[in-house]
């Protein structure tokens, strides 16, 4: 099924690929919905882009994917919503619904971008609990917010690079879990750059495969922490270093057109 | 009783006196022990210096104090620690012990100075409930604090005068009857003030009376408030009016020698 391109090097390498897969796999198999998420919003997040059946399993089954699973998992993201299917003779094919593209398009500064929000950040003090979704609560009364914000009858202190926030505040912002997920994400791309460096040519598809691994990943742990600045986070947080490691792998495996994972 | 001594321009007029202390008289009677505690921080606070019990009795009675209510309060004060008294011939002596003379130039700088700790104040936000006496607390974990303060583990931000400090968290500085009070008080040195302008000379002992209806009323204000500085109590806090013209009306009324009450 994997097919190399000899080029004008010809270091046809063909362990490469499955390497730098394995490199990148995290401890836990991926929820093949949520793997699928990441596919549309990587590979055909603008309008009229699709992807096919076929598309989808050659994409998915060298992460073990089964195609029974990809299609339970294709059912459930059409049935809330996430993505639309058309039919051309024998061939299903698959693009984001309206919602989907913008729920989409809402992740996308997040998982692609620069640090959230520059370095600001502020901490509140209000009068009554606060319940807020988007802030982290350090205390029934205190929370710390993105940003300058204004809050009516609260006490705002904004919080720079240079202020001194002890570590059980910090602590509130991102649990000691999710900063290990992001210290082994960390760890596997800086593996994975090594590796890159004397890697063969890879197709298209590969390039698109070990793109979803990437960003799957990296969704899987910046999705999860708050939208705060690194410099509020714990000591351990290595975000700042993820996020760059991830544009730069990503740099390194230009995302291929849809014709090209399709003609594969 | 009273004495006045004609002067050169003898405008001297019998009612200024009384009135004068009539204006300071606060709505509550003051507690004799409470306002011995005055006397002696104000005209018997230095080493050796030691007032008579005739003294004593002509510096209240003019206040309301019946003799055997001032014998008690003098008891008690005894019994407490806070003065001792000497005999000489038929008449008591007293004078403040060494503890009682430590806390009355505790509390001096507060009754008789500035603005406590200039324009300097922090807020804390502790992992632990605050349960500091110096401190207000805002909420359980949020506290202001005088001065410039570090606290291993807390969040400490200062609080200038161009700090947005909202009401909910000046009103934890000063409750509305301390507000009050402390108004009350302005107003009353005001009319001191304006009758001061026109008053007639006044004697030794009046003017030792006068300063200690003055002291006696800003100790209560002033003693019950947090020791931090005016811009982080309510807008209705007077403190600073209160604080300067207890100033100038001490400034007006010299304090006497020991001698010159005695020999009244």
């Amino acid at each position: 099924m994997r097919v190399v391109a000899p080029n004008a090097c010809d270091m046809s390498d063909p362990a490469a690929f499955p390497r730098l897969l394995e490199i990148l796999r995290a401890p836990e198999t991926p929820r093949v919905w949520s793997l699928l998420v990441t596919i549309f919003g990587d590979l055909a997040q603008e309008k009229d882009a699709t992807l096919s059946g076929t598309a989808l399993g050659r994409l998915t089954a060298p992460m073990g994917i089964k195609p029974e699973a990809l299609r339970v998992a294709l059912h459930r993201l059409r049935r809330d919503g996430w993505i639309e299917s058309t039919k051309t003779g024998r061939t299903s094919h698959y693009s984001l619904t309206g919602a989907g593209r913008r729920e989409s398009a809402e992740a996308s500064p997040l998982i692609y971008g620069p640090e959230p929000r520059e370095s600001e950040a502020a901490l509140v003090i209000a009068e009554e609990d606060i319940g807020t979704a988007d802030w982290v609560r350090v205390t029934p009364q205190v929370a710390l917010a993105p940003g300058r914000v204004s809050v009516p009858g609260a006490f705002v202190t904004e919080i720079t690079r240079d202020t001194s926030l002890p570590d059980w505040i910090r602590a509130k912002v991102c649990d000691e879990d999710l900063c290990a997920a992001c210290s082994g994400l960390a760890a596997r791309l800086g593996a994975f750059q090594v590796d890159m460096q004397t890697a063969v040519p890879l197709s298209p598809i590969e390039r698109a495969i070990l793109r979803v691994a990437i960003v799957h990943g990296w969704r899987r742990v910046i999705l999860k922490a708050p939208l705060l600045p690194d410099h509020v986070f714990p000591e351990a947080w290595e975000g700042a270093r993820c996020r760059e490691r991830v544009a730069q792998c990503l740099a390194s495996l230009p995302r291929p057109a849809l014709a090209e994972i399709e003609s594969t």
